[in-house]
């Protein structure tokens, strides 16, 4: 694929032939706010360790990992549509074996998530 | 019920010598494990932003959502155990409603679990 | 503990008398539910092979999986919490260590459900 | 789109106009395979009915429940494979907003399955 027509490379320093199988899709415009998401799970990480730490109760205790939980599904459900909108698609306007590479692994990444 | 035995008690108007019994019931030999494997979670949601600000590929950020979602599961998993083999029983024991709230309690807390 | 106050002894061996109540902790009241809400999956799953000989479309047939998989975890989760109202709680009342035994299969349960 | 460019057609008497929007993209090849998993599905459903009647172990039954709910949710990853193998691939393909609304309608989806 010549690298004239890979409309996802995105890193700088990046050498071409490695490009495109190392990027994120993730927008600029909305990597700020995966950053505020996954602080805010950090957060609810060190929130648990208070709660085991104070020795809450362990109800109380479980409905902060469920929260925490669905946040981070909620992250991996946008990240999957990214990585859907531009990665698969733009693999598969390029035509070639990549866009089945693509989806293999999108597919692989969903059932890993269906089934934690 | 006298409450000097009650360890299900929960609220502000329990005495001071029944309160850490009330809340959790993570035993003291695995409270360390818990909180072990909660650091590591917060670690790993840190290592999730620096994948991001990085702009690393989005399957591998998934990969991370992944076993970091299946690390939190196997803390609740290892709570409710907790919370069954000892606020559960013992409410069953001491006889008294106490049983069927805390059932409904657990029911409760597994729903959220399965459904997130 | 006297094999006559056992309910939970199962097994082919089982005297008649108490073999009702060793088995399933469904109520009376509530089999009859539970064996109509299964009578609507087995319904959803005949649906899903329609929709696929007639080749519809994917995403309309997933969104039956998922509402097909949703009624079934709701069915387990109801079962689960009579388990826990019933089996779990006589165990732990009859005192020894039977109780132990109990929660260590419901943990083992909701595992499963938590990782299906 | 006109209807010489669509390559995702594949019903014999279907109109042209609804053509793309309506039809499964399970290969022909697949199909039979669905349907016989699709039939142990149903099968299963009827044997939870009998265990229920019978009234079984309810940890036995709850096992059932969570291999039927793992070979439902295995379909339905399969589904969703051949969906953006086919159907978000060709749209991507031809262009135009097509892709975008088939892949905002896959993320649907996989965001049902994750939460279900």
């Amino acid at each position: 694929m010549p690298s004239v027509a890979a409309p996802h490379v995105k890193g700088k320093q990046m050498t071409e032939t490695t490009a495109h199988h190392e990027h994120s899709y993730i927008h600029n415009d909305t990597k700020g706010d995966y950053l505020k998401r996954l602080r805010r799970i950090e957060g609810q990480a060190r929130g648990l360790q208070r709660m085991v730490e104070e020795e809450q109760y362990c109800i109380d205790i479980l409905t902060q990992v469920s929260a925490m939980t669905k946040a981070l599904q909620s992250v991996a459900l946008g990240l999957l549509d990214e990585h859907l909108s531009h990665c698969v698609v733009d693999a598969a306007r390029e035509g070639g074996d990549e866009a089945d590479i693509k989806v293999k692994e999108a597919s692989d990444a969903i059932a890993r998530l269906v089934r934690s």
